[in-house]
């Protein structure tokens, strides 16, 4: 049963790094870089969230258990090289996978911090983490405005599908309903919020209240 | 007496956090974000640097165990993103109190590293990277100028305060003693550097020998 | 033989960390920074590569165990504040020293890996990661275009000696010879590269298929 359980993680993992290795690969190709350059932001979109969040959670790396997502980043990211083109044609396609992606580690991320024996809110980071910080080093490393710097709903999405199956364990809910309802949660807030643009309100200065900006912020 | 000792680290972590998550709010906030956005880099500047010594020294990161600071760092961001404009116009006091977070956190740090068995220069350095680099983390996702690009006195008054530290250890005075002291120099000269505008002389590259523009460094 | 092994590793890692951190200073020196600039980009220069490689392997952070590299690293970038014009103006002889520097902590790295108990391919990107991730951090901080974004061959430099090295390994050379061929492959590639000005074809959208410019990617 956890074997069960511990393998259909591996398998969303997968799942996932795929289509953030394909993001990856398409930043490269906006930035017209070469086949490694593909590589190194197709793996690092891939695998960075879950990389951070096993290094947090103090347990075995996930890759350097099993290399599996490595080498599917890689290969990912080669193809893209020779056929961005016709991903980027596909970029809505792309985006709404990429919303599954983000519902899938989301949950894994989050359970993966229950068995580590982290509570409901450093589990709820976790999922936010896995599901955002290979987004994040992207755009650093492509430069590009960071995910954080942006106004749609991605992170929320991504808390509020954690928080639904946190709860619904809570409730004492199976664990695959409760993972399940999160990842509805996650991919439908973040579906929704593609289709109709969804976005949080900016803060905004109040006139004639600006900040010293003179001065940075150490 | 240790129990004692470790609640007083965990404590100072908990006040450096609030104040380093308030500049990392105000940074969203000149970047106009939403309230994620306040609270990724709230979360990251209050909690990044201690998270890389953890990692670093190789014990369990500290709000994994005890998420109590990154509760509070998402209530001070998400506090924050309503009342920014108020935090701005008190600016100057702000960086008071992140020079005295600044202190705290380079003396915990230097302290963690010699409790977790390092030697002095590796704790000197996991105090300088305690006290800097949840900023860096929060300039390089806020894309402003790093902390390492600015010329005023922040890593040399957290270096200055944990060699004093680790001189008053050194020199066999009460361990309360030797922080108390090393607090003190390095939140003095640090609001001194704030007070009298001091800053280190930068390179200049000379006339006539520019560094060849062409290549980039590998 | 296996301490004799060890030592000739932490050798290796120590006179790369050098030459990895006179090129952060460089990068330092450009910027105009402060001494204490020079510092940080030196150190994380230095020895980030190696810093992410144990993190990832699980194993004991080599800087923490032993410091000389940090204090050598220090003393360079220290150094390097008040001479960077005469460093700079030798600035291709720096080049091919970063190449030695590079092949000498793929290998390193490769072998790390191994002995952490990985299989090649996780070995292999040890390798990479050894060599290349300091370079990227010292980009990163010093708001320069990052190694990814450059077509020049640096990483498949690197990727191509850790596979000689490894591939000598499964053909059952002794691992000093197989470590020799990897080095010198990684080394030879590099320098050839730097030599004639070689380059990766770099990805190029196709004219009327260009990706949609309004949407940024998650």
């Amino acid at each position: 049963m956890m074997t069960d359980f511990a393998s259909i993680l591996t398998m969303l993992d997968l799942a996932a790094a795929v289509v953030f290795a394909t993001t990856g690969a398409l930043v490269a190709s906006r930035k017209e870089m070469d086949i490694l350059g593909f590589m190194w932001l197709g793996v690092i979109t891939g695998i960075g969230g879950g990389t951070l969040r096993d290094l947090l959670l103090g347990v075995p790396v996930f890759w350097v258990v099993n290399p599996t997502p490595v080498a599917l980043c890689l290969l990912v990211a080669g193809v893209a090289h020779f056929t961005a083109h016709r991903v980027s044609s596909r970029y809505r396609l792309l985006l709404y996978l990429d919303a599954f992606g983000m519902a899938l580690v989301t949950i894994a991320g989050a359970a993966k911090g229950l068995d580590a024996g982290a509570g409901p809110l450093v589990a709820l980071v976790m999922g936010v983490i896995t599901a955002s910080f290979g987004g994040i080093l992207r755009d650093i490393l492509g430069q590009e405005p960071s995910i954080v710097m942006r106004k749609d709903i991605y992170v929320s999405a991504s808390a509020a599908g954690a928080a639904v199956f946190l709860l619904g364990l809570w409730a004492d809910l199976p664990r695959e309903w409760a993972m399940l309802a999160g990842l509805v949660t996650a991919a439908i807030i973040r579906c929704a919020a593609i289709w109709f643009n969804w976005s949080l309100p900016a803060y905004r200065p109040r006139p004639g209240r600006e900040p010293d900006e003179k001065g940075g912020i150490k």
